[in-house]
């Protein structure tokens, strides 16, 4: 069964599309025909650009980084200046949430995210609970200073501005390892050994992450997604209960509606989930992420919807790997992940859409010009499928 | 289309059941009815027993240990002593091949592998050449020495005896990356920038694993499994291209008969590769290895085949990270696995089987006394199901 999406009147798209100058991800989001397929990519601001590194310089650490919103602004807006992208999105860590739970954050040079906390026995899992929303301030205040700083002379926005969360399963995963992990023993021994303990935190957890992207929203956020970074690690029937059902439980708290009256689209993001897609079809978001594994056109046929009925967008998926051939090669991987996908749904009404994205993360390494002929490749070629 | 496995004569099924005390395996992988659900554990001899860390000690070093005949076939033994396992998998490791080929294998302690030369110019691929297999007589001897191990007191063999190797694209990841990686990098770049270089490659790479799995079979392998660890990070498209397009050329190569004139089934074994089980059904293996995120009973449905019409075994697929659970627990997860399989094939003839194992390799923190939880449970409750 796929979910379906009540349609926005045609009042709520005007309050959603008019106040930017380049709404087509957020027509894509609605699977609405735009006259090219949009693209952002996933950490667009980061590592890859040297204004990033002269910035997180100057703020001294990554959480210096992340938790000052002028910085955050700043290094938001990089990559929107050096490439004609069709989203912006907040600078900030998906771990900004159990931080706020007091698990202590932070970031050692080269090294993931450490927890000085760590959730791994029964008092610890006792403790938790939904943080005060003003210790995340600092990131709804980054919010409402990216989306002034992405409005342009006559008061509308440039492109539109994405909040996101990690997933409830997803922050588990940190939570109970306290670090990043090869093979996740710590928080699937719980799973396993202890399912009551684990589904306390991810109850904390859905309601926690509904919490900050509600905030995000009214602070100024377009979209948000959800990044189940995580949930591909799990066993079939294991992220049906442990990762699905608590995204689904953050979707079903979320604001349909933002401050100015628009509908906000809703991402879901499950790397390695390409095998529970007709699962995720259930789920009350708009948007469904896509890593490379999934082809994209299977996808569509599976829960991409047709024209007239309901469906989900997809968003994705070329490897982020890509980008370190020549552009031409470049080019042709584009022309490939783009003809995956197939014929651009055009007219009037709903139909099936794609949002053009990395599968995940940009690397570090990603020489800048090499995006500049993705972003290029994209946009002109789209636009050729269209006409 | 599914590969249409040739029936062995009632004569060849002689040759290959009857010089077995414990058949099961075999008969599962040429989808033959057995009494119960056959398994064995990938990496079954590892570093959870303290029997093998004593041997692993006299060795000196994983090569050493590796490299010495009497000291691979000891740790071959030592999950069969301890456990009521179906099949016993040769000791050794997937980097044999290129390290004959000179790129210099070692394992640092707490590391991984590593490679003295790894293969990422134009000059290094072209050198690649198929190995003398003679530097690989190490190997082969094990396989003999262990084949008399397992000898009963009436000349039958306790269980069959699995030889293996590494696929030809993840032995690429690893003599391109030179180590393990996160991100596949190098390896990937050459891929996108010079498929050139990576062709050729994976083409030395398959002659190679076939002359290797082909010598294991003369020395008395009585299975063989094609490990392609690494296939799950590539792209779809790529996949099919670098990694199952070499799988298969490694399988069309192969002897289909061993020296006893018995029939050598063919285990191939993608992790992440569930979405591409549809592309696996055409390769001329006779069993497909599954990892965790895969439900059996649709994979079953899908490539599995019925009573009579031709499919492949399924091998699978229980998380390693289940065997940290209370025996209770494990129980409980073997009855999840086994019920999706469904109801076992049973009578004349072939039919969808199960093989049960692990989703990837057992984790060196296991408690061995779950080992013996999890071989009990399925070995009972399998036994059950069949009455």
């Amino acid at each position: 069964m796929n979910f379906m999406s009540p349609l926005p009147t045609p009042e709520v798209l005007r309050a959603t599309f008019a106040p930017l100058h380049n709404d087509t991800f957020l027509r894509a989001c609605l699977r609405q025909a735009t006259a090219h397929t949009p693209l952002w990519l996933m950490r667009q601001a980061g590592r890859y650009l040297p204004e990033y590194r002269a910035t997180r310089a100057k703020a001294g650490s990554f959480m210096g980084l992340a938790t000052n919103r002028d910085y955050a602004t700043e290094v938001t807006m990089q990559p929107l200046d050096r490439y004609p992208l069709d989203a912006a999105i907040l600078f900030s860590d998906i771990l900004t949430v159990p931080d706020a739970m007091g698990l202590g954050l932070s970031f050692a040079l080269g090294e993931g995210p450490r927890f000085a906390n760590p959730v791994r026995d029964e008092a610890a899992v006792a403790r938790l609970e939904v943080p005060d929303m003003e210790k995340l301030r600092y990131v709804f205040d980054a919010v409402t200073s990216i989306r002034q700083a992405l409005r342009q002379p006559d008061g509308r926005g440039r492109v539109p501005l994405i909040g996101f969360s990690g997933s409830p399963w997803t922050l588990a995963c940190y939570m109970v390892e306290g670090a990043g992990s090869d093979d996740y023993r710590l928080v699937k021994t719980m799973l396993y050994a202890r399912p009551d303990l684990m589904h306390r935190i991810l109850e904390v957890n859905a309601n926690a992450v509904a919490a900050y992207l509600n905030a995000q929203i009214d602070a100024g956020a377009q979209a948000v997604m959800v990044f189940d970074s995580w949930g591909g690690v799990l066993a079939d029937g294991a992220f049906q209960t442990f990762s699905l059902a608590y995204t689904e439980r953050v979707l079903a708290q979320l604001k349909r509606h933002g401050p100015e009256g628009q509908v906000i689209p809703r991402i879901v993001f499950t790397k390695g989930g390409g095998l529970w897609l007709q699962n995720m079809a259930t789920l009350e978001c708009d948007v469904l992420g896509l890593d490379w594994t999934v082809n994209l056109g299977a996808a569509r046929a599976a829960v991409g919807g047709s024209s007239g009925t309901p469906g989900k967008a997809l968003q994705g998926n070329i490897d982020p790997n890509v980008l370190f051939a020549p552009p031409a090669h470049i080019a042709a991987e584009v022309a490939r992940v783009l003809a995956s996908f197939g014929a651009p749904h055009q007219g009037a009404g709903a139909g099936p859409t794609h949002i053009f994205n990395l599968g995940h993360g940009i690397s570090q390494h990603t020489p800048p010009e090499h995006v500049a002929a993705l972003v290029e490749a994209v946009h002109t070629q789209s636009r050729l499928m269209r006409t």
